[in-house]
C-alpha cells in the first residue's frame, strides 16, 4: 500500500523501543514533510553515533576521544569509585551533580539462570583499576533485584582484604510514594535499613 | 555531558511528533546499542524518504513512480472520486477495504483568517480533472471543522452544473462513544442529519 521507501522508514521507526505500527506510522508521514536538512542532520546523527561512539578503555562510558570526559577529569574527587551495570546510568549521577568521583561500568550483572556467570561481567578490569588507583570507597549502584545482590556480595567479597570500603547505594520507599503501593520486599528492606533520627 | 554525536541523535529524535528529552535520550542509547546494520538501514530509509517520494500529478498521493499506484490502477471505480485534505488519509480509507474509487488530495481547506482563500487550495486541479473525468459523485471527505464545511460548501457551489452529485461523509456520534461526552456541536449535527430506521 505504501510506497517502497515510506514502508521502509516505517519498519525502522519500529525498532525503536515503545514504537509501533501506527505510531511508526505517524513519525513517517511526519518525516515527509520535513524540512530536507533536518531530516540529513538526523540520518547522519545516526551513523554518526554508531561511527564516532566508542566506549572508554578504562570506565567503559560512551566516548569520541580516547578516554571519556570523566575519566580526563583530573580535577574529579579520586577516592570514589562508584560502579554501574549500565552505562546510561552514569548521566543519572552526572544530572544530579552531587556526585564528583569516578565511574566503572560493568559488562553485566551475574545471572547464572541465565548463564551469565561471575567470569562475565569484567570484573578483572574493575580490579586491577582498584589494584593500580588510591580509591577510599567503591559504591555500587546496581539495580536492587537477585542480580543486583549476587553481584554486589561478589564484589563486596573478591575486595575483600584491599583496604577499600564497599558500600551501595539505599533502597527504600522511594520519596513521595504511597505505602500502600509499595511491595512487600521493598518495606522489609526499608524496616531492616532503618536509621536513627538526628 | 554527553558526546557530541550522541547529542545531536537526541536533538533530532526531539524532531518527532510527541517526543520529549527523555523519550529521545532513550531512543539515542537504544540506538547506541542497536545492530550496525539495523541503524544504518534506517539512515538511509530516512534519506530515501526524502529523495524518492514525489507528489502524484493526479491527485497528489505520495509515489515513488510517476503516476500514484492508485492512479495507475485502471481497474477502480471511475465513477466515484474522494476529495481529502491529507494524503495521509488516503491509507485510511485504503484500509478500509471498502472504497474502490479514485482520490484528491487539497492542498489546503480554506481558512480566511489564517490567510488561505479559495484561491490556495489547488481548487483548479480538482475541477479540470472532474471535467476531463467522468465521475458521477464526488465524495467531500474532510474533517467537520469550520474549515471542513467551508471548503465542502465552496466546492459544492463551484462544482454546481456540473452534472456530478457532490456528497460529504456524515458526522455524528462515533460508534461505542458514551453520550455523556459527545460535544454539543456534533449532537446537534446527529440529531439533524438523523436517518429513517428501514
Amino acid at each position: 500500500m505504501y510506497p517502497d521507501s515510506l514502508k521502509e522508514l516505517i519498519e525502522s521507526f519500529k525498532f525503536l523501543p515503545g514504537i509501533g505500527e501506527k505510531s511508526a506510522e505517524r513519525m513517517a508521514f511526519y518525516i515527509l514533510d520535513l524540512d530536507e536538512e533536518k531530516v540529513e542532520y538526523f540520518s547522519d546523527s545516526l551513523k554518526n553515533v554508531k561511527t564516532k561512539i566508542k566506549k572508554c578503555p578504562v570506565c567503559s562510558n560512551i566516548t569520541e576521544g580516547d578516554l571519556c570526559s570523566i575519566c580526563a577529569d583530573d580535577s574529579r574527587n579520586k577516592d570514589l569509585l562508584c560502579v554501574l551495570e549500565d552505562k546510561k546510568n552514569i548521566f543519572l549521577f552526572e544530572k544530579l551533580g552531587s556526585y564528583n568521583g569516578y565511574y566503572h561500568v560493568l559488562d553485566n550483572l551475574i545471572d547464572p539462570l541465565n548463564g551469565i556467570n561471575p567470569e562475565d561481567i569484567g570484573l578483572e578490569k574493575l580490579i586491577n583499576r582498584i589494584k593500580e588507583g588510591n580509591f577510599k570507597e567503591i559504591i555500587i549502584a546496581v539495580k536492587p533485584s537477585i542480580e543486583g545482590e549476587t553481584t554486589s556480595l561478589y564484589i563486596k567479597k573478591i575486595l575483600e582484604g584491599m583496604n577499600v570500603k564497599v558500600t551501595r547505594i539505599a533502597s527504600g520507599i522511594p520519596i513521595g510514594a504511597d505505602m500502600e503501593y509499595i511491595d512487600a520486599i521493598t518495606l522489609e528492606r526499608a524496616l531492616t535499613d532503618r536509621k536513627e533520627i538526628n
